[in-house]
């Protein structure tokens, strides 16, 4: 048998994200252990059933002091913690990854938290979501064929990002790399203004004394428009505050687009009209995800 | 064999929405002679080639005169001009039906040519669309299952009413009544507008330099929301001119929305944000399309 890419790996947060990087790994023989830690010891407990895991973490400083990796597969909101639970006793070759939708939010506290160590620190963002969570949500092949981005830090050594690659790599993931704040950029445009407007629209139809009336009405662009609309609060309200200056910039720059429009309406601008739909529907047409 | 509903139907468009409306009708026996009008010849004979028409018309006044039943499932921007020829044509007993996306300009449109005869037309609106169109993407079963909604007028009879009602259900769907304002109201707010979102954010990514690298991060979540930007410019061009009141109403009442999320997000009000999308998220994930 290969050597496999990591002896122990532990995961802090073994839900879909953190439980499915455990079940890829696995499949792949990339890793010899698995060690989970997490706020609910019932949630660990199935994790461990499930054979996302082999152990269910201790004492935290004895478990990153010889791990290879570690990742941190919780909210954002809970990495400061983490990390600073993690510090004092990282291992000198020990690295750290994420799965955190917003980077520039959490580089920012892992800079604070690591202090030095922050060379160890390679933030990856995989673009992998589902509607479900929690570790029996968990999919060896939820990372395959999708993008990871990583975004790595001026600190961080050619090697230790090579060894990032190859673990998301190993998960069948398609590896590419950004600056943290061009990630945070791109995302907000493609991503958290997108869900900020689906939110939007059910809201404002939400409000209104006829609104079953209007959804007995609402068809299949509807459902797809708003689907995101059904996502988790909890999760949305935190991305918008972690990414709050490019999310503020986009939609004040949807706002004026949103204005334009309303003008070639208003004064039955019918060609400007037809050129403003012409043009995003020939990109929208020729876009393929890739 | 039972009496059919229909001896003779004309049909004045025979693409997606009036070929599938003549093969619903001929596969539920409610229909003896289906004869079809468009202004493409070549159209024409490929419709009668796929069975949805027994005759290509010949001349309007003859083939209006004695028919039970027309459909005008045409552009609305060239009703007025088939509702001119007809009109001095119609029989006593002939009932116009349409396939209109809205509702109130339609109607207007038909007292203007119809005159004294505007109780023989009982609009209808099929909410049944789809991304291909002409006389090959016509299905007997379009309709099945789908919502058509009927904005009679004052001064249709309750058996004229009844007839149209009748043979839109023969078709398979699922009839329903408005008023001509209403429809065009409710259709605004959750048709119209995010077909005009959805234009807006693809047209503001792709004025910008670096479409491309935002594009190239854009997931299911961007994909879902925007596939309807890949609608045709022309119709969403005419839809929103004909509801342009309407629409002009949602457009603003949603700028005022996407402000008030604007401001939370700048004074991180965090409870503000949690709250908006909670409802938001509730009444989207309780919704079900009928």
């Amino acid at each position: 048998m290969a050597t496999p890419l990591f002896r122990k790996v532990v995961i802090f947060g073994v839900g879909l994200i953190g439980g499915s990087f455990a079940l890829a790994l696995r499949k792949a023989d990339a890793v010899q252990e698995v060690v989970g830690f997490g706020r609910s010891k019932a949630t660990l407990h199935q994790a461990q059933q499930f054979g996302l895991i082999d152990r269910i973490g201790d004492e935290v400083a004895r478990e990153v002091r010889d791990a290879d990796l570690i990742l941190l597969a919780t909210p954002v909101a809970q990495m400061a913690d983490i990390l600073a639970r993690i510090a004092p006793h990282l291992g000198t070759h020990t690295l750290i990854t994420d799965g955190g939708s917003t980077k520039c939010d959490v580089v920012a506290t892992a800079r604070q938290q690591l202090g030095s160590k922050i060379a160890q620190f390679i933030p990856a963002h995989p673009i992998a979501g589902a509607e479900l969570s929690g570790p029996a949500a968990a999919l060896a092949d939820l990372y395959h064929g999708k993008k990871v981005v990583l975004t790595p830090l001026p600190e961080n050594s050619a090697v230790a990002v090579a060894r990032v690659r190859a673990v998301w790599q190993a998960c069948g993931a398609l590896v590419s790399e950004l600056t943290p704040e061009q990630h945070d950029e791109v995302f907000a445009a493609v991503s958290h203004l997108p869900h900020l407007l689906a939110y939007t629209l059910v809201h404002d139809l939400a409000q209104r004394d006829n609104r079953n009336l209007l959804l007995s009405f609402a068809a299949s662009g509807f459902r797809d428009f708003t689907r995101i609309a059904a996502s988790s609060p909890e999760m949305w309200r935190d991305i918008s505050l972690s990414n709050r200056d490019a999310l503020l910039r986009e939609v004040e720059q949807y706002a004026a687009e949103l204005y334009k429009l309303h003008q070639a309406l208003e004064q039955r601008d019918s060609a400007k009209l037809e050129e403003m739909f012409s043009l995003a529907q020939k990109v929208r047409s020729t876009w393929t995800q890739q």
